[in-house]
């Protein structure tokens, strides 16, 4: 969890509630009840608490230490596809060791966020029943800590990666035969991210394209991968599905496709997790169906 | 029609057959009777002329002029999306006036390839009973023929341009407001094309996302635009729409689309025309079936 400081051509804010955790978090509780880990300090703010709480969200494996809570910045171009970090300080996150409450263990997803491969293991290995676990990465990790990587996807049901780093990981540039080299690394299911493009699953041997939502405006997008991480286990969750007790269906990853989509979208539409305090799952199921009646020939 | 050398990452090819009219040519002949209009010189090959009119196409509006053919020499990036001009010899294209064969005039279908837009206009004014006429544009005839070109597409039906076309010739960087605004100019109905992240399409009051189809190979993206042009209208002729006697179902827009896609993709498989040398419509039928197998939800 984090605050961040984001600069896009809608405005400017210098400190707001952000982080994986938190995005990951906010998506899912749409579709299930949610458990965070994660590190903050002792400046993290009531007000922030009380929103993650506001959505059922369970805190208990919310660790606060002295200190000050990671702090990202960024500026986005003018176009949104890319952004620069001007300043990542990361204050109590340094020291991070993810410690679950027993009352964590037993629960059947996980979605692991972005973070260092070894703890993300660490955190993996802490839990038992789990019928379904995966997590994101990103280039640092692929470029610098890859055989701590490989050692740690090896053993999830998913891989949440965006295209550029499918490419890094696989040394494959075109997408068909760089997921074909991460399937073999372990995942059985590897989901591309294009950003505004959409998602492209491959799983059971074969794959989904899934276009991006065409929204009005983009006014951030900052926390839409992780919103489509929430999004994506929430619906797998809220599901039931279970990958030790068999397969899950092609229908339902292709629908967690697309609710993560939809998370994702909504997150874009204002700064920050500021559309999470309106959105209804009501509004969640309009946009789904939207989706549907844009995309189907 | 054209003469291009192409490097791809794949290979290096100094000189075949290529030109927007070919490529849409070849496309929409897997669909409806096809009828040509261009120019070439007197170094046009016999064997290319065989390859069309084996397509069935009808070569009466190929002109022949002394000189020599159009000439375009690029080379693409290792991505594919982008690629660099290093010759455009104009050669007989210069001075080229289309002229419609009288046995071309009362065609019901009308693609304008890229082109001058008062060489597109004054081909559209000779035609009479037209059920559907569009056609393609490009940066230059937006940037520095913007009056002409906004007087020729005012009385399109169908406008297709990429989407960095899009946003300069509305000015607007949301591709659903720079659509409102194009077609506020005067097209009923706008395909707005991404390259391998597929098409969206603008019309009847709301839109149609189709993602790109996933490759396994890219060999050469040249004439990918126009491939999709001609599967385009050549579905729709197919068809038979008529949007004179009513407007076009939302359904066939959608379908041209695809087929648009499904198109585009088979061109990208070989060099040049390659692909439509053994390609068969049963081919293409598959391919559209896996299209939709694919994106499915």
């Amino acid at each position: 969890m984090a605050y961040d400081g984001v600069e896009t051509p809608h405005g400017k804010v210098d400190r707001m509630l952000g982080g994986a955790a938190t995005y990951i978090g906010l998506a899912a509780s749409y579709f299930t009840p949610v458990k965070i880990v994660a590190v903050v300090g002792d400046d993290f703010a009531g007000e922030d608490v009380a929103l993650l709480a506001a959505k059922g969200i369970d805190l208990e494996g919310l660790e606060r230490v002295p200190g000050k809570t990671f702090f990202w910045e960024g500026k986005y171009s003018a176009d949104m596809n890319d952004r620069e970090t001007l300043r990542t300080d990361l204050n109590v996150f340094a020291d991070f060791q993810p410690k679950l409450p027993v009352s964590y263990r037993a629960a059947p997803y996980l979605l692991l966020g972005n973070i260092q491969p070894a703890l993300q293991r660490d955190v993996r290995a802490q839990m038992h029943g789990l019928q379904l676990a995966g997590g994101d990465t990103m280039n640092y990790w692929i470029r610098d800590y890859r055989a701590e990587l490989l050692e740690t996807i090896r053993d999830w049901d998913f891989l949440l990666i965006n295209d550029s780093e499918a490419r890094m990981l696989s040394g494959e540039h075109n997408l068909r035969r760089a997921a074909a080299r991460i399937l073999d690394m372990g995942p059985r299911t590897l989901v591309v991210k294009r950003g505004e493009y959409g998602a492209i699953l491959f799983a059971n041997g074969c794959h989904f394209i899934a276009p991006g939502y065409l929204l009005d405006d983009v006014f951030d997008p900052t926390g839409a991968g992780d919103c489509f991480a929430g999004g994506f286990i929430g619906y797998l969750a809220e599901r039931g599905v279970d990958l030790r007790g068999g397969a899950v269906g092609i229908e339902d990853w292709r629908r967690a496709v697309i609710y993560g989509s939809v998370m994702g979208s909504f997150c874009c539409e204002q700064f920050g997790v500021d559309r999470f305090r309106t959105l209804t799952r009501e509004e969640v199921e309009k946009r789904y169906r939207e989706f549907k009646a844009c995309t189907d020939f």
